[in-house]
C-alpha cells in the first residue's frame, strides 16, 4: 500500500544520494548531469515513488502540465482528428493529455470540468455546451480555458475555430457551381451542425429560389445510420443529385448504399462529406469533403497555452483557423 | 485568479449557512436533504469552487473515483468499442473516466501512468506494455491496475482478456471449414496480433500441411493501408482466396478495393475482419468478424472496482471474457 503523504524531492536526494539541486536539475534536463547520476536518480523516483517533474508541486504552485480535453463520444466522431493532433503536438511539448468523454450529458461535461480544475489542470480543451454557472467557475480558475471548432462570440476565455456558418454558405456555392440543383441535406442536429445547416439552407434558398430537402441524423451517432438515411432518401419523391452528409464516414456509407442499389457515384448521385478524414481520399470514388485545419489548430493551441506560461497576454481571444473546400471524385 | 488553497466542506457550509453534516449529507445523497437546501449548497459549491464529493479529500484518503484508461491510438482503433463500453458503464457507476494516448510510445505510456498515480486514481485501464520498473511501481500504490485485452500469465494486479492465439486458431479453424485454400494474413505487429497470426499459421499449417502468404500492416495505423495492402495481395503469383483483414475497418477498405478492381466478395476473394465494429454488419457485403464482448469486459471491469471498493479479496486474478466469429456474407 502507499503511504499517504506524497514522496518529496528531497527524499530523491536522500535516496540517491544526491543534493536536492542534482535531482531538481535531472528534472528540467536529464542530460545535464551525469549518466550514472541520472540512472541513480531514476531508481530513487522509482523506489519512492515521487511523482515525476512536470506534476510534482501542482497542487502547491496552482500549476500542472495536465490538459483535459473534453469530447461527447470517441469513435465515430467529426472531432477525433482534431484531437489526435491537439494530444501529439501537446504531448511532444510535455504536457499530461487527458481526454474525457462526455456522451453528450451536461451533468457529465460538468464533472469532467470540475476534476480538471480540481487536478488544477493547466489547460481545459472543451467541444461541448458549458451552462453559465460553469463558466463563471471557470473564469475564476486559474486555467486555461479553450473552446475549439466554433467561434462563439462571447467566449469562456479562447476560442479557437472556424465558422460553420461560413462553411453551409460555401458548400451551397460549391454545390450551385458544379450545376447541381436538388440537393439533400443530412443535418447533424448538434449546435454547429445546425449552423452549417442554416448557412446552406439560406445561401441556396437565396440564390436560386429553390427548396432543399432534408434529413436528420441522430446524435450519439448510431450504428446503421447510413442506411437509414440512405432509405429515407429513397422513399423521396424525386431523388436528389447530390447529398451533403456530414461526417465522411456518412458519406462513405451513402456510397456504398448507393452503389448497392445499382446507382453510380456521382453521375446518379453526388455524395459530399466533411472533415476531410483519411476515407475520404481512400474510398473509391474518393470523396469530396470539407477539410478544417487540424494541425494549425493543434499549433495555435500550443502556441496560446506557451504565451500563457511566459505570462504574455493573449490578445486575440478568438482565432479563426478556416477550412477548405476539397473536391474529389464522388461529387 | 484562484487562491492556492483549495476551498474546504466547511466552506461551503458556510457560504451555505447549513452545518457540514447537511453538505456531508448532500454529497452522499443529494435527495436526503430539503430540495431548497440542496440548491443552496449547489450554489455555495459554485461560488466556493469546492471540488465535488467523489474527488473531494482524495489526496488525504489516497482515495477517488478517477479511472485513467490509457490507450495506443484514438482512431481508428480495435479498441475503441471496447473503451466505449467501458466509458458508459463506469461513468454511469459514478467515476471520472479518462483516457490518455499513449501514440504507442513507452515514455509516454509511463509519464501517463504516473499521472494517474499522482492523482491517487482508483483504477488505471491499460492496453499497452509495461515496464518491469512501473509495474513494480504500481504494485506499490493502491491503485487498482486492470490490463484488458490479454490474457497475462502474471499480470500486474488484475486482466480481463481473451486468448489471442485462440483466436488465430479458431479463425484458422474456421476458413477451413469453409473450404478455403489458400489464406492470406494480414497481420498487426502489435503482440496481441502477433499471437493471433501464430495461432493461425500453426492451426492451418498442422491441419492442413499447407502455406500461408502473408502481409504487415503498419502502426500505428497509417491512411492509405488498405490500398496499399490490397495492392499487395494483387502482386501474388496466385491470388488467395480468403483474406484475414485485422480490423474490420481493414476488411472494408479491402473490399472497397477489390470492387474496384471488377473482383467479387465472397466469389472471387473472401475477406475476414477483427472486432465485429458497427461496419460489420453495415458494409455491403456485410463482413464476418470476430466478437469480443465489450460490455461483458465493462461490467466484469465495474464489478471488479466495486468488489474492491467493498474491501473484498479479488480471487481471479485473469478473467477470460472470451470471444466469438460471426459469420457473414463476406466470408
Amino acid at each position: 500500500m502507499a503511504s499517504t503523504t506524497l514522496p518529496t524531492l528531497s527524499d530523491v536526494a536522500k535516496a540517491a544520494s544526491v543534493s536536492s539541486a542534482t535531482v531538481s536539475r535531472y528534472f528540467s534536463n536529464p542530460d545535464s548531469v551525469a549518466t550514472k547520476t541520472a540512472e541513480r536518480i531514476r531508481q530513487a523516483v522509482l523506489e519512492t515513488g515521487y511523482t515525476p517533474n512536470r506534476l510534482a508541486g501542482s497542487l502547491a504552485s496552482n500549476k500542472s502540465q495536465l490538459v483535459s480535453i473534453l469530447i461527447p463520444q470517441l469513435a465515430p466522431s467529426l472531432f477525433i482528428e482534431t484531437i489526435e493532433a491537439l494530444v501529439s503536438k501537446l504531448s511532444s511539448a510535455g504536457c499530461i493529455v487527458t481526454v474525457g468523454v462526455t456522451e453528450f450529458d451536461a451533468a457529465h461535461n460538468e464533472a469532467l470540468i470540475m476534476a480538471a480544475l480540481a487536478y488544477r489542470a493547466k489547460a481545459i480543451i472543451v467541444t461541448g455546451e458549458v451552462s453559465d454557472e460553469v463558466r463563471k467557475f471557470i473564469r475564476q480558475s486559474s486555467t486555461t480555458a479553450i473552446e475549439i471548432w466554433d467561434l462563439p462570440e462571447d467566449p469562456i476565455d479562447i476560442a479557437v475555430g472556424f465558422s460553420h456558418w461560413e462553411i453551409g454558405r460555401s458548400l451551397a456555392q460549391f454545390v450551385r457551381s458544379r450545376g447541381y440543383t436538388r440537393p439533400h441535406f443530412v443535418t447533424n442536429p448538434g449546435p454547429r451542425g445546425i449552423k452549417r445547416r442554416n448557412g446552406f439552407l439560406e445561401e441556396w434558398q437565396t440564390g436560386t429560389g429553390c427548396d432543399v430537402t432534408e434529413s436528420l441524423m441522430q446524435l450519439p451517432f448510431q450504428p446503421g445510420a447510413a442506411r437509414r438515411i440512405f432509405a429515407e432518401i429513397q422513399r423521396l419523391e424525386e431523388r436528389p443529385d447530390v447529398v451533403l452528409c456530414g461526417p465522411d464516414w456518412m458519406a462513405q456509407g451513402l456510397i456504398v448504399e448507393a452503389m448497392h442499389f445499382g446507382l453510380r457515384v456521382p453521375e446518379d448521385i453526388a455524395v459530399i462529406g466533411f472533415g476531410n478524414s483519411a476515407v475520404a481520399s481512400e474510398m473509391r470514388p474518393t470523396i469530396t469533403s470539407v477539410d478544417i485545419d487540424d494541425q494549425r489548430i493543434a499549433e495555435t493551441i500550443a502556441e496560446i497555452l506557451l504565451n500563457r506560461d511566459r505570462g504574455e497576454e493573449i490578445r486575440e481571444k478568438v482565432v479563426n483557423t478556416g477550412f477548405k473546400i476539397i473536391a474529389r471524385e464522388s461529387a
